[in-house]
């Protein structure tokens, strides 16, 4: 099993990454866009996990302890096979 | 319209920042876990694009351009409203 874990800064949160992202863009000839978000995007590998759901809420923990910071972030998981 | 870029890491390519949260997730109790991969993920906002095609076509001109380094990463870039 993999999980792809999306992790994106709360809404009203400040991006300064994806700010300076936007104003590049502007720079090289892309004036239509309106904004840029960054966030992260993680593939946790999990071969000996079976369970769907099980790995599911294993990888919602490990978000909840590590990967994301969830004052500022959310974060959602996705289990493929 | 709003464009979701997700940018991986070719096979092949060390990625130290997926080892370290590989090696942090076993310390914190998860074993199980077999790789980590980072990579990042991107929201572009186009609102007057209105032309899902020709704005998927801006956003890969801008992943070439900026978003990724074509040299070690791939990019997919997918088209909403």
């Amino acid at each position: 099993m993999k999980a792809k874990v999306h992790i994106t800064l709360k809404n009203g949160v400040l991006d300064p990454q994806g700010k300076a992202v936007e104003h590049a863009l502007h720079g090289l000839g892309f004036p239509e866009v309106a904004g840029v978000r960054q966030g992260k995007y993680i593939e946790v590998d999990l071969p000996k996990q079976k369970d769907k759901a099980q790995a599911k809420a294993d990888v919602e923990k490990m978000c909840k302890s590590l990967l994301a910071n969830t004052v500022i972030e959310n974060f959602s998981v996705e289990v493929v096979d």
